[in-house]
């Protein structure tokens, strides 16, 4: 994996770079689709290609595992096969998800036991197995197996677990360097920052996982329910900490605005549910602020669903076409919100990229942050 | 509109025909998509016309007139406009939900008080305001309102339903006679044939619907239960009093071995939910037989959908692929199988078109029909 900087905006810390790995060229700042079961939900993996121009998707190790399991997605030659998705693709840990199914978990140092949200079963995952079952999904870029903590979080718990993540770290990156990718393209394991909201953990926890010196730096633990203001805080620190080099990459976030205000703190790279699964919920994000389209007020609005938009979505439907089917409940409208979110989050990061080359991010964004937060 | 016919089978009852209105050409036999509340389920309009390459779709009048409503409707200026479809439409009259809500329902001469399935509200449809609501959706063929009755019926009351839906047809021809189109393109009204199983009911209905000389004529009340043998029976008796220069509606039918079975009787158009609904289960039709995608055998089936397609979905995803999202529910997986049999059922019309045309129908049909309804 290679990664070059190609401009520095004047007034902020945002960067525009180009990574290129075995399945292509992503351009940063980017935004990566979530595709947790492989499948970016309610969308064709053509639309994702042509009409969304998603450069890298991401899936969730856990769901993966159990669903197809291992053993279909290595006979099918790995995730990109399985799914048929030429371009890269991030997988996560399962750190998340065993912060979000807090219910069903033990964590312990040797690693987590866990039940399956679906048929209740136990599995167990370490930082090993985790890396063996990267291997098996084959992901471009890998993530290594972190635990997230909830917010809040006493400073206490949260010095014991970023301590637990850094040993943990140790562990996945033995594992992945005593073992190979087995389809033949490379997988870069990106180490991930923790320490809750403490500036001083944060700090710590940001120059031990650059002295592992892998491709890229992840930071997590962010975007769990803190105010918006703190999450700038804490990236914008462990920002001034990992490598300029290489690239960074900011877990589950989040709003247009978050993602333009920590593109201004140096973030490269973005993942989110948000605008898939508040798009099969009926709210649109536009360069004029959010939509709920399920509103009264957009029952006979006959006008395209984004005048600013080239996609199709939005120039072969109404406002009030995609309200009824969002009324209506018909899956056609889950189909149109979330492809119309995600190529609106991508024109968002391609347009940041273009104004950082430009020299012109700072003034933009500041613009563009009141914008898309309004309510329409 | 205008109906030719290009051609027959000598061997059996099967027509190749061409309608034209002010919507395009439909090429006979057909089948048309249900687009239920203005949303052929699952399925992007962009994707029925150029993938599926639908010639002309059907709409619910009982779902649009709940559900947007004729309010919105008529401001959008029809339901072509709405949905953004430039090809033809066909509306059914809310005959088959007064059947298929037998519960919510009372039926008398004047018309039927029925209860919203969506809010328990009372609503009243009478052939009148029926037809007057087939204007406001805008429809390019419209439908007589008639009563379905049930499989089985006894004669008696099979006798005096047909008699009302009789009555209530010279009511529909009165109302549609007396307006006007809304949106400037003609409408056709089709008449429909009752008469449960019993044939002299059927001769009755066929002599006294095709007595009322509209453009075409259609048979309901068939696919509602009964064995297939007694439903060729009643369409084949009809198909030979109905006249041979209009179109012949078959509605709600059915397998693609029904269709194939029908053709062959005469039948130049069809309707059925079965390729999208049974699709959405997991159930996929192919020229060798049915799938069952859920069934494990194709768990690690990584061969294409359907390797005699060149649809898209066929080509891009496999069918383990494509088991793995049906058993997890994903949402891509019911695009995927909806796409899949639609574009199956628009081939087997052609195809059976093709045949017709150059003398082979007869053979192929026989050959076709043990081959589609193969459980594979």
């Amino acid at each position: 994996m290679k990664f070059e900087l190609k401009g520095k905006d004047k007034l902020s810390k945002a960067r525009a770079g180009e990574i290129t790995n075995d399945h292509g060229k992503i351009l940063t700042p980017i935004f990566m689709p979530v595709g947790t079961a492989g499948s970016v939900k309610a969308i064709h993996q053509r639309e994702v290609r042509k009409d969304i121009e998603a450069q890298i998707i991401l899936g969730n190790t856990y769901h993966l595992y159990l669903r197809p399991g291992l053993e279909v997605l290595k006979n099918a030659g790995g995730l990109h096969k399985f799914m048929g998705w030429e371009r890269p693709i991030l997988t996560d840990s399962g750190g998340y998800q065993v912060y979000s199914l807090a219910a069903n978990r033990k964590i312990k140092e040797e690693g987590v036991a866990i039940k399956s949200h679906i048929d209740g079963s136990s599995h167990f995952f370490s930082p090993e197995n985790v890396m063996d079952i990267q291997r098996v999904i084959g992901a471009d870029i890998i993530m290594a197996f972190d635990e997230c903590t909830p917010y809040p979080c006493d400073y206490s718990y949260a010095k014991k677990s970023m301590e637990m993540t850094h040993r943990w770290l140790e562990r996945c990156c033995k594992r992945v360097d005593e073992t190979s990718p087995l389809y033949g393209h490379h997988q870069s394991l990106f180490p991930i920052v923790q320490g809750s909201t403490y500036k001083d953990l944060r700090r710590i926890s940001a120059e031990k996982i650059a002295s592992f010196e892998r491709e890229g730096n992840a930071i997590g633990g962010l975007s769990v329910g803190e105010p918006a203001e703190l999450m700038y805080e804490m990236a914008g620190e462990v920002c001034e900490i990992l490598p300029a080099d290489k690239p960074r990459y900011l877990m589950g976030v989040g709003t247009p605005e978050n993602i333009l205000e920590c593109i201004a703190l140096g973030i490269d790279m973005f993942d989110c549910v948000m605008p898939t699964r508040n798009g099969r919920n009926g709210m649109l994000f536009t360069q004029n602020g959010i939509i709920n389209i399920k509103n009264e007020k957009w029952k006979q609005d006959y006008s395209v669903i984004d005048e600013n938009s080239d996609c199709f979505v939005d120039k072969d439907y109404s406002k009030a076409y995609l309200r009824h089917l969002m009324v209506g409940k018909e899956i056609l409208g889950m189909q149109i919100a979330s492809i119309h979110n995600l190529h609106f989050y991508l024109w968002l990061v391609t347009e940041a990229r273009k104004q950082i080359l430009e020299g012109t991010f700072y003034e933009w964004k500041n613009k563009m942050v009141k914008q898309v937060s309004r309510r329409l």
